[in-house]
């Protein structure tokens, strides 16, 4: 399923398997559609005051394969003979991929490239197809006995999460406040009460998705519709013992929720800012110094952190949500979907 | 010299020296004026969009005794006959001082109190006097041979400075910028450069300031008077091999510096606000998580930082400069003048 | 219950209730009978090649009322009447006081006192006893509704075991080998599989010890009894996938363990040494730099670590394994039968 | 010059200049000469205890070019046409290249490589030769106007001294104690001196060595020939008010060295082994959770920390101190001189 032009749908295309010598081939076997693939298509963010971010001066090309969230067999290792993995080995693919040779990407940081970045999917080719290649064997982490379909999303929103809960830096006894219980919500909730000690309180608009929250092991939610934000605020101190969050998580990322949870923090407070709804927000400035506030952005992960992650999920610590499996050809269809808010958890596609 | 009422001069007065069982006596030699004392006095801060946070509501009672940055010699231990400190022992004062049992300040952060913070010279009397009562001899750090006068800045400036700085969290190779070569930057200048292995690269409005800037170490200064936003962050970028800065320790905190600050980070980049000049200041929100960028607050520093500046001054490392001296009874036209941007490095009061 | 000499058991003595001035007063209601208790009425530790560290030359001075593991209710506050804490209220003691003016006491780590440590129970009559005086009311952690029994262990085995954890830095896919599942053991394993993605193996000698670890989430035990180490190692490695373990917490601290435990480390790996048992051992130099191995002594945990650990322990996420609960004047039957290993899990005297 | 068979020396030999097709090719203009030389040369280390690592069981195949210090001129860029390099660019090659694939590689630790490492000089051939193949233009620093010479040791014995340097974690006010000044401890002193705030003291038996020290920056030098270890403490202590040392640097690694480092430790002290000298120490156990103390190995460093180390050393704030420059048919000489000790600073080969 290729992109042609922005704003068109993808285009179903019959492409010859490539030959050997661009790296590893990957067969995959799932692929998670994400919000990032609805701003591919779409072709630009949202900067706020009118401006827009726009694809083609971050350096994508058309046309371009997306799915970045793969799953599925090393099907040919190329000429990487000394790798440990074997042809039909079962891996997660990283495909953050940057330009090999800046700063960011020697310290581990290719997700974070300040050169030409190469991640797959976006830059290269990705998962929306029966084969994919990969440049280098490292790039695959064995996922074990892990399920594909569940496995594919541990490559982005878990990813994501997975980074973005790194950052806050929780204590045992801290508060984390978690704005979104969606795709990446619901794996941040499990993450935080698996492998933190913090008590988890999330905030969301729809009560289905809250109540999925709290099944996965959420302390405490607030539905936030049609509420004011002072009460919000009000209800979470109060929860809290009359402190602010410790930490937020934001994985919607618009004025009003970042606003909103910069407000909430107490002293020394981290709002790690994950979504990329778009749109700006004003600061008051004094309050930085005076609250020691922080507001940190998180993008994707490392294939570290990835690494790290699968790990985490082969001991059944957590679960990506997956809601339902289409067809390849479906991709239209379930981007539409996603846009409009109704995919809870994660669809994913199964060439 | 004491303020009683916001917006009205500070009124010299005789109070009694007290009576011992409130802590340790320090007889105050060197007591430095900050921008803070200016907001004390006039009341309140600017949060920008017409909100101002009043000391009032801070919970600063008057009259109140300002001064916070104060050096001296200990006059009276109390009953801590315990300490290793001697009655003559020439200290520097830790003033930010916490309600000591809140989560922040049995951490270490009691510049950072979630109780009732209990600061030197803002809520409790501070040093522009001849004698300051300190509740505990904890918080009295032994300044050895270091001169008086230029001891008193490093309560406040100095540590402020070297707080803002280790949040910058530098690398060898890093740039660093730092914007506004007042009292804090010139202090942020030498420690950056005798402390790690950073470029160092400043900006002012004021030649004379940028002058002396590169004298105590900068490698690079840029004056920003007059120039568009865009053309300092392109020649700040041209002389870092295209990529931005790092990190930026802003001492102004304006919303035109905070807003430049921002936009020349590199990835991972951190902004370090420091300065409470006021007003707020709008980003657009993907940057941040495109970016890794992060906005970092620093206020004031801990009681081990001051200790650990007071050890790195002691070397010679850094020298806070101080402009010249005053008599106490002078302390409202020094504060005048530090308004009006006509005091270079520290104005300190001697009573 | 008070020590009068070295050596000999503990006195049963009738102590008047002293007056206010002192601190705080706090009703002890559970006091755990701890290793370093058996140190203490003994008089040393054992440091390897004949050489003792005494008691008497670590400043103690008999008599004394031992007992550092303590939870019962505030009963006076003395002068600290702005405190939050109401008497009545529900607390856990921190016991490791340290100075107070020192740079490891300012800088948050008491317990790690480079001056004159006033530990209670140890350098100040601590809970075996009714009531016990604490300096300050920031030495108090409210316990909300955690039982007294269990809470008391967490002032040392448990805040002993969550500081050690730390230290292990657990990525979420490291493999964490435990060696030790007594007091301190089970609680680490809890909080283990509970505050981190690792995996846990257990050691230990005793197969009802290792069921327990098993019980309480251990993925994988070993019983060690009559196993050569290059066997046990062997197995290690084994089930890692053929690498070591990447954090070794030994709990024992015997040359055996030690020894064991870094030679079982892969590449990075931290062997954590808390056990007090004692002697010396030997360690190959050039597999430090070679390995980028580490050894790191930890000991009890900080005031915030305590702060922390029972915010964590209050969501269920652990629970200190108590298997009896005594009156007071049975405290030397239980340090003996402590000694000769027949204590599983935690011994708590009830004053 | 090649390595034909352990303890015999190294013979000359023409090799013609390979094909492309292997990564890029480096003419080598410097090549330091380095002490694990001598041990790859000779055979092995000693591990203590009539024990040896032999470097046939590290996996070190024969024949070999040793030289791992490269610096030179990037000759053939390969297939890399995308890279920001260009032929004839002045570079520094990182040559502690690791399989690429396993968990240390992808996180960025090459240097401690779990899989099958790769080192140039060592696994691979390496600098004592006219050019040499690395496998990516990743591992090449460009290091602008740096002189050649003083170039080449940046990349072993300048880097072991930045990382361990790194691991010491030095504050302020800390007390640096760096044993040997050699090729590595004269580094260390001025990258501790000028990156850190810590005060630095430098022991050697040679007085020349140690008056180099000084005049590089050190703080206090003591000559220990001759003296008792416990002197040698003693006056450490006292040279810093009755405290020990908060990290030893400890560049010579032998079961003397070691053992002082560790018993010189304030509480919280860090001992970064460095040295391969070998041999094994007995160190007493209940001392490490006692006095919270720390055993770190350091080996070599990142390819990040050698990008940030050439960074430091172009603002010239480090100088790697070379004695001579020889040809390069000189190797076996040079080799000899280091090994008994005849070397000050570094000898570099000029092929």
């Amino acid at each position: 399923m290729r992109l042609e032009s922005y704003g068109a749908p993808l285009r179903l295309e019959e492409i010859e398997r490539p030959e050997t010598g661009r790296g590893v081939l990957v067969r995959v076997e799932a692929a998670g559609v994400c919000h990032t693939d609805i701003h591919i298509v779409s072709g630009s963010y949202d900067l706020g005051d009118g401006n827009l971010l726009r694809m083609a001066e971050r350096g994508i090309q058309l046309p371009i394969t997306p799915g970045h969230e793969m799953a599925g067999r090393l099907a040919d290792l190329g000429g990487f003979t000394e790798a440990s993995l074997r042809e039909g080995d079962p891996v997660v693919v990283y495909p953050w991929l940057g330009c090999g040779t800046c700063r960011k990407c020697t310290a581990g940081y290719e997700n974070l490239c300040e050169g030409k970045p190469a991640s797959l999917g976006i830059f290269r080719d990705g998962g929306y197809a029966e084969y994919v290649w990969v440049p280098h064997p490292r790039y695959l982490v064995p996922r074990g006995n892990l399920e594909v379909a569940r496995s594919a999303p541990l490559a982005c929103s878990g990813l994501t999460s997975f980074s973005a809960l790194k950052k806050c830096a929780l204590n045992g006894d801290d508060l984390l406040v978690i704005v979104g219980a969606g795709g990446l919500g619901t794996i941040a909730v499990q993450l935080a009460k698996r492998t933190t000690g913090a008590k988890v309180l999330v905030l969301d608009v729809s009560p289905s998705k809250l109540e999925l929250a709290s099944e996965l092991g959420a302390d405490q939610t607030i539905d936030t519709s049609g509420r004011a934000r002072r009460d919000v605020i009000s209800e979470i101190k109060q929860a809290n013992g009359g402190r602010g969050a410790d930490a937020v998580l934001d994985f919607v990322g618009n004025p009003s929720t970042s606003t909103m949870g910069f407000e909430m923090l107490t002293k020394q407070g981290r709002l790690v800012l994950v979504g990329l709804f778009g749109g700006a927000a004003s600061f008051p400035l004094p309050l930085f110094p005076l609250r020691g506030a922080q507001i940190l952005g998180s993008f994707t992960g490392t294939l570290t952190e990835l690494s790290e992650l699968v790990g985490v999920a082969a001991t059944g610590a957590v679960t990506t949500f997956v809601s339902a499996e289409y067809p390849l050809e479906d991709a239209n269809d379930v981007l539409r979907r996603l846009e409009r808010g109704e995919v809870m958890g994660r669809a994913v596609l199964r060439p």
